[in-house]
């Protein structure tokens, strides 16, 4: 996706550790004409897989899903970090490392909102090691959902989680594949 | 606005201790057709205010204040409560008492995202003491922004948060405004 690269060209950062920094419009500031672009595109590529809701995670998945989730006419479920009181007591949860918070995290869905015959489509805003997805599949996977597919705004092919997620039968797609990045230069995998 | 109250009617629940949960269409899984109309609401209400930038709260703000940086064609900037590895080590913080969580959580802005110059407009999910949205003003005016008002998806009229919030001098919007909340009824103010 142009836009979303271009983006990423003019401002987003290297800041080390195979962390990019796109705070500008992702993360932290969110830029909401992008994402609406960006859902725009999630639909597109996700057009003939009869999803039939979106799952995400909390916190920066949000955004490009709920506007996936607009352009696809189906809801969203965000996977929260921590277990709400409005949520029953007994709820899905899976544990995932977390690289940029250097822990494990866990990721709670109500069963009230995700169930057997679920079409699910996976939305996140990065795909780097892909465990968090992984987490999302198999929280998913509990609550006998199919997963038919996962999409990213920004994948890092070099940390390789598009070959775990294809291992577990994903069909994968990123808007943007970073190749490689470095303070200078941030270079985009071939399309 | 009308599809909103209609869902609160619908699918809203009081479960006690002056909570409503929303987890069907806001709080965990998120209706994004709804949050888009609720956008397109908050454009609306706030046309003539000259907002710069939106600022909510992670996490369940994301969604409703994306939706009307769409419609007003402002990016938005989401207060994190825990400070991510790519923020700059000098932040503009505050502290706001969690009604539904019991603890003080801390709300994180960069200054990179929120300067002298704004005008902000503050979005949110709910408005009930109006302790969050009081954190997210302090934070504003901190940064050296000025704020232009504040919009709501739901507000509980009984806990007078909206008081508070324009003994600040705030102009407050609120989409849908309950007045009583009980196991059997939910009663929303009168227009």
């Amino acid at each position: 996706m142009k836009l979303l690269k271009e983006r990423i060209l003019k401002e987003g950062k290297y800041i080390g550790n195979g962390i990019l920094k796109v705070d500008g419009f992702v993360n932290h500031q969110v830029d909401p004409y992008l994402m609406n672009e960006a859902g725009k595109e999630f639909a597109k590529l996700f057009m003939n897989f009869s999803a039939s809701k979106i799952l995400t995670a909390e916190i920066s998945g949000i955004a490009p899903a709920v506007s996936a989730g607009l352009h696809m006419g189906i809801p969203v479920v965000f996977a929260r970090k921590h277990k709400p009181i409005t949520m029953p007591d007994q709820v899905l949860l899976t544990l995932s490392p977390s690289h940029t918070k250097g822990r494990t995290v866990e990721l709670i869905v109500s069963p009230e909102y995700l169930g057997p015959k679920e079409r699910v489509l996976i939305i996140d805003d990065f795909l780097a090691t892909g465990k968090t997805i992984e987490g999302l599949i198999r929280l998913a996977r509990i609550a006998g959902a199919e997963v038919v597919g996962v999409g990213v705004l920004i994948e890092k092919t070099f940390e390789e989680g598009r070959d775990h997620l294809e291992e577990l039968g994903m069909h994968v797609e990123a808007l943007a594949r970073i190749k490689s990045m470095s303070e200078d230069t941030i270079t985009f995998e071939r399309p």
